[in-house]
């Protein structure tokens, strides 16, 4: 008789639950629902405008849509609630919510309802940007040992730069706050009446390590006096590592989502961090690229290392008892989004309409049929600047090799090549400080759609590529959350290794280099790393002394 | 009474002549006739089809525009013929002719119309290109003193590889010719029956110094011993300065063109070089940009100086007594139209079409709303090569600063401000090599039609610009050259500076540097002018690997 795990992704605009046999990985009922408040990042429920940068949710939406998909899915599932085994909750990250005493979010109380420093700080809530700097200002001038771990420098999407935000700009809200919690720890804290904090979340977001903790008492009162106990006042309760088990539903969580009351929850995580299990990897040495509007790269190994420019290292940060490395490209989906919209000619967008094709489709048809270096050129992908191995968001695009007869989809397709020769890099980064990349394997919209770009890729690397199975990695990792939660003896697994063997994994052939275009690429990219170094670490800083003539003439 | 000077100027694909007032400059009279077989580029008359990078006229071409124009331009001025105290020509070159002993065009004869070489070889004729690029390592292998005179590079629009191409491909079209010649010098002959070469054409096209000739018959015959020879074979007669007087019309010229026998017929000429003194400039320091698809910069000294990186210097190669320096950028409205016809996007087409503006006016009214360095953006300015000063054909373009804001508009602006940029270094080059330029004149249809390009243009050089007066400069140069040869005793003047003070000169007011815009420039061409040094002087030779592998990637 079959028996089912439950994952339930929260996504930026929607969430999803699915419902996964376990034996089998097979994907039997799903139910998506967008969030009724979306992402607020105009006004507030009550009209009232806000500032540039800002990015809320409404987290009365998380429960909403339990009460809507969990059901839902249950039934497409045809899978009675006593057959699930276990639930597993993902979340964007970090989305910080402020709680009172009981847990209800500060916005949910009619007292905070106009405050917009009582919502949920969406993870692209980018307004904490002057904290973030100054904490990675003190953190180098202190020498502290946590900030090489993060690429040497902290993101305003993280927790303390938004916690750190509502404390300057409205102290009440931070007195009121009993304390500050990530948007998938509030909801598993829904479903089960406890709360624990993820090792993914504390540690990819909020500086945590398992052996160091959260940093010192002396790093956050040279930031702030008042933030000097921050970790004790609002950050109260142990981090778990991810997979294990919270509690059981409670009865509330029950009644919310029509599971069985004591149904085994799993920690939260986010919605990058499950996808490698549900990519078939729990183990050391595999890499998976998320592709979407940016890409992240995530792999793992049994050790610490200290490697360059990525943007975290995490115990327990992916699976249990290994390390979890996160890398990222910042602009890759968005790069030729950009393209599209700001410069495909008149001609293409009519022959797109007439053959009733996008104009991703039209201009990756003409892509393809050039052969590689054919164009002559070559573009450093810093567009929107760059993450690893730089860490430099300062750093913007070039491209150069143009001439007169240069076409557009020739211009399209040395954007495509640039994220390419980035994800090289990126892998060649790791492998130059110890951590072997033997299996890549790719997941998201773009590595499912677009065979052109998997075999570029493919090409440029010199590496097979897999795809993942799914086309819900998150919703599909969460759900193998909540079966490892159960342990074998709940009838889940022990391991996340076991669950992955028979829920996770790849579809279809590799994408194989072919040795022609390799060779090719092989040319090209010892100039693309060449001019990388050049205008990336200090032979030529013109992009940022061009930064700083923009800001001046915007003044 | 009224006196006229009579300047045909024969374009790439049009004839105009005009009618000038000696004493004022007002131009009285114009007529203008496209060539009735235009540029043949794809096939000959008899529908014989040409090979790539081909392109001829028929020299029956400008015989028959002289017959039309020149009596229409007369009628409507009212111009007596025998008011016409001189007439100038000048033509595209090198544009070459193999002519009889008679002084026939051959593919004038029926016997050789059908052959592709007996045909003008017009100035864009690039077929050619292999004995350019002999002789220019044949020249550096010997040391040829004239080549660092032609920015060490011999172009193949220039006479000698074209009349070697004949020679190589088809002999007995260079054995049936009993010699070769410029359109503008055989033009004069048509009208004189008198035949003389031109100090420009032979000086900035063939190779000739006034005090060394033309290159030595060791160098012709380490070519080609066939060659050895060829100056006194192939081109016979005197070089005379321009302005000199080859003679009066005779009474075939005179039947042709409705002009009285004996009038005045200066020496010919080029279009470029007969436009400094329409612009009124005929003495050192006053530097012309003719502004077009490319940009040619001329400007004059006492003295025979070496600049490097320019197209060439002349004696008497733009007015009599002078040395005349040619320098040039290889693509200016090139750039912008190869933007418009590649990469505007379909919704400022529309936009464009809705308010009936071309393209160029709608993106130069967006680019002229931005502030100078405002868009972060810094091109090199190399779509088709740099020829001065670097004179490298297989340098590419460049762009940075590119963000996912970035606009077309402000790409738009950063390829004029590219072009800008190269026309300061040009400046430059000519200052810090001995040439002092205390003034900037612009002509050609961007002068007069693109007043945002011109002030930009001022702004980034930090020098005021002035347009010249007229919209045909190649025909009021002409016109007063014919105004000189004729000499005051003849109704004219005795010298170029006295035709320019009362013919020539430039209107308005001029275009003056902003200051605060030149201060942001002065910071922007800093960065472009040290990546035109890094990229174009060896510090990465990026460009030409890249375009090695672009070959590869064709073969």
């Amino acid at each position: 008789m079959s028996k089912f795990a439950l994952g339930v992704d929260f996504g930026t605009l929607s969430a999803r639950a699915l419902v996964v046999e376990t034996g089998t990985g097979r994907e039997l009922g799903e139910a998506v629902m967008d969030y009724p408040h979306g992402v607020m990042d105009k006004a507030l429920p009550n009209g009232a405008p806000l500032p540039p940068d800002w990015a809320l949710q409404h987290p009365a939406d998380y429960l909403e849509c339990l009460r809507r998909i969990v059901p839902e899915a249950l039934a497409k599932a045809g899978a009675d609630p006593a057959d699930v085994v276990g639930v597993g909750v993902d979340a964007t990250a970090c989305t910080l919510i402020p709680v009172n005493r009981a847990g209800t979010p500060l916005c949910m109380l009619p007292e905070w309802e106009g405050e917009k420093h009582a919502y949920a700080k969406l993870w692209k809530h980018h307004a904490g940007q002057a904290q973030a700097d100054r904490m990675t200002q003190v953190a180098k001038e202190r020498g502290e040992a946590f900030l090489p771990l993060y690429g040497g420098k902290i993101s305003s999407e993280w927790l303390f730069p938004k916690l750190w935000q509502t404390l300057e700009e409205a102290p009440a809200v931070y007195e009121a706050a009993d304390r500050f919690i990530d948007a998938s720890d509030w909801i598993v804290f829904q479903l089960t009446g406890r709360e624990v904090r993820s090792s993914c979340m504390a540690g990819y977001k909020a500086l945590w390590s398992k052996r160091d903790g959260y940093p010192s008492e002396d790093y956050f009162r040279a930031l702030d006096p008042r933030l000097e106990h921050v970790v004790r006042d609002k950050l109260p309760g142990p981090v778990w590592p991810v997979c294990a088990r919270v509690g059981g539903i409670s009865e509330a969580g029950a009644a919310l989502t029509g599971l069985l009351p004591g149904t085994t929850v799993a920690v939260g995580s986010t919605d990058a961090h499950v996808a490698p299990p549900a990519a078939g990897i729990t183990e050391p040495g595999r890499l998976l690229m998320i592709l979407g509007t940016s890409t992240v790269h995530l792999v793992m190994d049994g050790e610490a290392r200290f490697v360059p420019g990525i943007c975290g290292v995490v115990e327990d940060g992916i699976t249990p008892g290994l390390f979890g490395y996160e890398a990222g490209q910042t602009c890759v989906g968005d790069h030729f989004d950009w393209f599209v919209k700001t410069l495909a000619p008149e001609s293409y967008a009519r022959e797109a309409a007439a053959r009733g094709l996008n104009l991703h489709a039209l201009l990756t048809e003409k892509a393809a049929r050039l052969a590689p270096g054919e164009s002559g050129l070559l573009a450093l992908d810093w567009w929107n600047g760059n993450r690893s191995v730089l860490v430099d968001a300062d750093l913007t695009g070039l491209m150069l090799g143009m001439t007169l007869a240069t076409r557009p989809e020739e211009i399209y397709r040395a954007l495509i090549e640039a994220t390419a020769f980035g994800t090289r890099l990126i892998l060649e980064n790791f492998e130059s400080h110890g951590l072997a990349i033997r299996d890549v394997v790719a997941c998201g919209g773009i590595a499912r759609k677009n065979a052109f770009l998997m075999q570029l890729y493919a090409d440029v690397t010199g590496r097979e590529i897999r795809v993942a199975r799914s086309a819900q990695t998150p919703a599909l990792g969460a759900a193998m959350m909540g079966a490892v939660a159960a342990g074998k003896a709940g009838g889940g697994f022990d391991t996340i290794g076991q669950a992955a063997a028979r829920m996770g994994g790849v579809q279809g052939a590799p994408y194989r280099p072919d040795p022609a275009a390799r060779a090719v690429y092989d040319r090209l990219y010892a100039e693309y790393k060449r001019l990388h170094d050049w205008f990336g670490r200090g032979g030529d800083d013109v992009m940022k002394r061009l930064k700083a003539v923009k800001l001046d003439a915007r003044r």
